[in-house]
């Protein structure tokens, strides 16, 4: 049976040339970075060497990146550490209705803490009210954090905006890039941004390691305190392979952007097939998204069964974001887009990658075809 | 040239065994453990059965096992969440001088929040006294948290008995066993902790991974927020090649055990002829100490040029804690043992592990004399 993976934004498989980078810290370069000797040093130097890759991959500087164990812990650190630091500004902060829940939940603890927090709405294509960010944003707003792609619907926000708006009213901008990262151009000075998210795991690199741009001369509450690594900013004992992995998926993953545009064509053959069923509605903006990332109501079909029925035959395909899949049936995104609660349980999302070839997307839609039918047939709601 | 690796404190190589326990989560094995599908689900049996490992080598159930990315993470996890979570009892904490320095540092974070923390001395065998803990723990005292045993002396800490203070008043505990963690045996309830930290890389397990045990039925504040991951506890998708690995190192640890006694005549072989040399002393305690550790002050040189001069050789040692060995000189817990500080800055600590043998214990002694003669013969301080 072929096997179609199409949840690229749940998680990518590692490239191997990225495992092949990552085996000898795993073998004998096993150093622990800290130590001033030469199995240290070589630890060391890979994960400079890393620092820098990743910053390429953003156009940052290798001394504005800082590593973490994930994405998510890159956005905890962002809104902590931004926070935290500019208390004594003010105590409140803008973000959106479909941030990450690592971005959402980080708010909801800062706000036990006394900090005030506005969501911004989004529109019927997932993009944030500006008007709605400018009215909030005010003297006191220390830090304003939004994503620059959504995971379940693909749209891309008006960051420069965004950024154009907080800054005017001094205020710093946190942007959560991991759905983006490896699929869109991303240019840190470019999007004037303090600080941005990225991760390794959904561009090819291992689970295990994230990165936080810093903007130059920012200060920042570290989130997990020990010794001097990454300037005493992310103390713990650096996950040298990781790291060095995720500098070689950063190195690649520029180089891949050139193999976009077949991405996308791949993605806008599906498009095609999928909204020729009856029934069907592309969700998210159709021109201000992912080039990798398609999703969809399905009416009348549950979204986990789909997504559960299609991978018995090989194709995987997602329903919202992963951490969150299992809890909660109805997308929050699709909620705030205006989706009434049913048909936001109705989500199919598919995420492509390089891997993912012409005959692959055929099968997928072939599969996708009959499992649909199957499962409205079904469905109590099905006319 | 041999390569004699006796830095075990710092980290420690990975274990073949471990290796290939990891590889097909880095190829094949990709999926999310978040998806409810099949590549999830044989991400999340990883994990289940890592968590079995774990829990396994320190006498706890699979369920109170918390995976983090490090041992650090596990200590600020520990520490931030307990305190946190349980401050309407009141905001004081318990700790001791010796501690390592994501404790302490979570310690400080605290205590800029308005927590109080009273520090525990320590006597000359790098003990912690008791007494100070008993008149120091109160009515408000949320936590105490020591280490199971020391990174740089060796010395173990009356745990038991801290736990019998800590409890009688009320007040729970926390241990950081990373040193401990595969050296000695570790049973949580025997102990009678509420939490204790351990660590993956320096039980031969890969980088990346740590877990905190918490002591089902407690409350825990999150450090990393997002999904559901963890049980809502530490967010941020798994690690999941660094998270089996583990388990494999956990598992083999258990089993190692056994060759503890054949490292411990190794060690004592070593301190025997290292005290041959003049003007050396053992620090830590001679008896209350991990069976691979042995630390000692070597007057008139200093501890970092040793380690360098060894490294050389092939020989890889110690001279404190890795996470902070390049910023100070002076050791704080040999300062805080009662030692002078140009003598804390003369300190070399080897640490031991399954795979060394009696040949490379002896070309290390060998190397060592020679070294110790050559710095002495240098130094403005010898004699």
């Amino acid at each position: 049976m072929l096997r179609v993976y199409l949840d690229h934004m749940a998680t990518t498989p590692v490239a191997k040339e990225v495992l092949n980078e990552m085996l000898p810290y795993l073998e004998n370069r096993f150093g622990n970075p800290s130590r001033a000797y030469d199995l240290g040093f070589e630890a060391m130097d890979a994960i400079d060497k890393a620092r820098e890759r990743v910053a390429g991959l953003i156009n940052a500087e290798p001394e504005e990146i800082i590593f973490t164990s994930s994405g998510a812990e890159a956005n905890n650190l962002a809104v902590h550490g931004l926070a935290n630091a500019n208390k004594t500004r003010g105590k409140h902060l803008v973000s959106s209705l479909i941030e990450h829940h690592s971005t959402l939940n980080s708010l909801r603890w800062l706000q036990k803490q006394g900090f005030v927090v506005s969501f911004a709405g989004v529109d019927r294509h997932g993009e944030v009210d500006l008007n709605q960010i400018e009215k909030s944003t005010g003297k006191a707003t220390v830090l304003v954090s939004v994503m620059l792609a959504n995971y379940e619907v693909g749209t891309i926000q008006p960051v420069k905006e965004i950024v154009e708006i907080a800054h005017e009213k001094g205020a710093l901008v946190h942007v959560d890039a991991v759905a983006a990262a490896g699929n869109i151009e991303i240019d840190v000075k470019a999007l004037g941004v303090d600080a941005l998210s990225i991760s390794s795991h959904t561009m090819y690199g291992p689970k295990g390691a994230g990165a936080l741009y810093l903007r130059g001369g920012l200060r920042l509450v570290p989130l997990i305190y020990s010794g001097v690594q990454e300037e005493g900013l992310r103390g713990g004992t650096e996950n040298v392979p990781a790291i060095a992995g995720f500098g070689k998926a950063a190195e690649m993953a520029e180089k891949g952007l050139g193999e976009i545009e077949r991405v996308r064509w791949l993605r806008d053959m599906l498009v095609e097939s999928v909204l020729e069923i009856e029934d069907t509605e592309l969700t998210g903006h159709s021109e201000k998204r992912l080039p990798n990332h398609a999703s969809f109501i399905v009416d009348y079909i549950d979204g986990e069964a789909l997504m559960q029925a299609l991978s018995f035959e090989g194709v995987y395909i997602g329903n919202g974001t992963a951490c969150i899949s299992q809890v909660l049936r109805a997308s929050p995104v699709l909620i705030a887009m205006g989706y009434p609660s049913r048909r936001a349980q109705s989500s199919a999302v598919f995420s492509f990658g390089r891997i993912n070839t012409k005959r692959e997307i055929e099968y997928a839609i072939d599969r996708f075809y009959l499992a649909v039918k199957k499962l409205r047939k079904i469905s109590p709601f099905a006319r």
